[in-house]
């Protein structure tokens, strides 16, 4: 076993879009687990938008934006190395919120257990991870989304995105998407499944949009804000539903507001929703229990957008944040056995 | 009777703001009324601020702002003078969407008879009519308000403000109010109950609705958009419910749109709800049997702002639009009973 742990700290304030060279890698010690505690080998680093806003400070307490030498966080897949708690032991893979790094110490109540014969272990970070959570909460537990519904989700490629559209399916509805490229939603329809696709970033959106959806929209996943949120408001049937859940166009300057135009809700007498993946960590079980035997038998796919070794972490980052990401974006830190 | 209808009409196109002189008086014969009609004699004409949205042309189907010489809709009670349909004869009260005019031809079927022995006639424009099933349908079935929480509303001494805060009180809820000035808020804590009232033009303000809901709001009722929507948004507990049910705040220039921080209610985890009146016109008799004893009671008042002839219209309307009206805008158009 190596004896330095490298992780990635910022090497400057992050300004609007990050990009790679805002970070640097930093050596430190690998720590010693004491008891209670777990030395765990990451594998697999989870990218997310939400640490663009982390990175800012708006997840912190004191909501200080992270300095020169500061480590974002992140959630890893890692292998136990050495461990002080019953909960697992060297040898076994589990998830902890172990930052962007190769190692971490983590106490063993906070990691959870991962069962690779279930599943591959990098899903834990995607479809079955926080993102496939998140899916799970705003379609069956928010939008309760019905057989015969049109459901609508931007950054449909995207981990959330692809495994909204893709349970809505499985419960009978049809899964419109919305992607920034013609190939990322050629990959969202041929991969993933949707009826259908349409490219903001086209010059006949959002018509196109409105052509799609001759019946409208009943459901909207939003996990874009800005003008996207409009256009799909636009397009949605009176008493539909809007989860709201991200703000990919505001991570990189919160300052962007939506301008968003109120009668329309009034109007169509939407049911907006803020959607927080937290309220469901305890609903882990039945997630798991519908999504897991689909991605097994390989009927709800996953499109993962992999970088290899801890000195891509920036680079990569950055590209998801300008949105040029296909699928779940994670960085793979080490072979998932050693030796 | 006179021989001659007075009704009011655009002297010219309405611009931002109206003023008495957009409006002037027209004459015109009192008509006819043919088999399955009725001829209403007004007395109450209602005043609220939809009717800013419809000279702008935004209730018609081509979209098209009234133009000179045309008059504004609006609902009116009146006495059946000749009736050629069985569901009212002369001497009988009904509500008509009858215009801003003294008389006017309703088919049978378009009128609601009203019962003067339940309550004062003009309450069936205010807290029992339309106002009042708005407020009913808030906090009754949209917003769910339960014992114990605290609810937040815009506009309160308005006839949907002020019926929604006594609802909401009735119901075990602690009742906040917003209005434009110290007199308002005065009348609605001393006239209408609430448990308390924020003069939202006060230097002090927003730090003084902060300081009012030590305890966060659970329930805003919106009846005006806006900056007063993040506002209150602001101090919205967790969970929280907004039932958007009116823009007063933009009636008036429809370009002014809310530039809503949608990260506020994602991590407030809110549920935004968008209500039209008109979906509860089946549920009329579920409202007037739940409020109508509270206004015979006493228990629920209602607060009327009163202009006496058909020539007041205009600017009485105005006073509406300008924020000046202090409870239920209405004309007296006659005496309940003529001779």
């Amino acid at each position: 076993m190596q004896e330095i742990n490298r992780r990635v700290v910022l090497s400057r304030p992050v300004q609007g879009v990050p990009v790679a060279s805002d970070f640097e890698i930093a050596e430190t010690p690998i720590a010693k687990p004491f008891q209670g505690e777990m030395l765990l080998r990451h594998i697999y680093l989870s990218l997310d938008p939400w640490q663009r806003s982390a990175i800012a400070g708006r997840h912190s307490a004191d909501g200080a934006p992270l300095r020169s030498g500061d480590m974002p966080p992140g959630e890893v897949i890692g292998e136990v190395v050495e461990s002080h708690h019953p909960k697992a032991q060297p040898g076994d893979y589990v998830r902890f919120m172990g930052g962007w790094q190769e190692y971490s110490v983590a106490l063993g109540e906070d990691v959870i257990k991962l069962d690779p014969e279930q599943a591959p272990l990098s899903t834990y970070l995607g479809v079955l991870g926080m993102p496939g959570l998140t899916a799970w909460a705003s379609v069956t537990q928010l939008a309760k989304v019905q057989s015969g519904q049109t459901l609508l989700v931007s950054a449909a490629l995207g981990p959330v995105g692809s495994t909204v559209g893709q349970i809505a399916t499985k419960l009978g509805a049809t899964a419109i998407g919305l992607a920034g490229s013609d190939e990322k939603c050629r990959r969202v329809i041929e991969e993933t499944g949707f009826a259908a696709c349409i490219n903001y970033k086209s010059d006949d959106y959002p018509e196109s949009l409105r052509s799609a959806v001759p019946n409208g929209v009943d459901v909207y996943h939003d996990n874009v804000g800005g003008q996207m949120l409009i256009d799909a408001i636009n397009v949605m049937n009176d008493y539909g539903t809007v989860v709201l859940c991200g703000l990919i166009s505001q991570y990189n300057d919160a300052s962007a507001a939506v301008n968003l135009p109120m009668a329309l809700p009034i109007m169509k007498r939407l049911t907006m929703k803020g959607l927080v993946v937290y309220d469901y960590n305890d609903r882990q079980q039945e997630f798991f229990d519908l999504v897991a035997p689909w991605v097994q038998d390989g009927s709800v796919k996953y499109v993962e957008d992999r970088a290899t070794e801890i000195i891509s972490t920036g680079g990569h980052f950055a590209r998801l944040m300008r949105g040029e990401n296909t699928g779940k974006s994670l960085v793979v830190l080490g072979p998932e056995r050693v030796g």
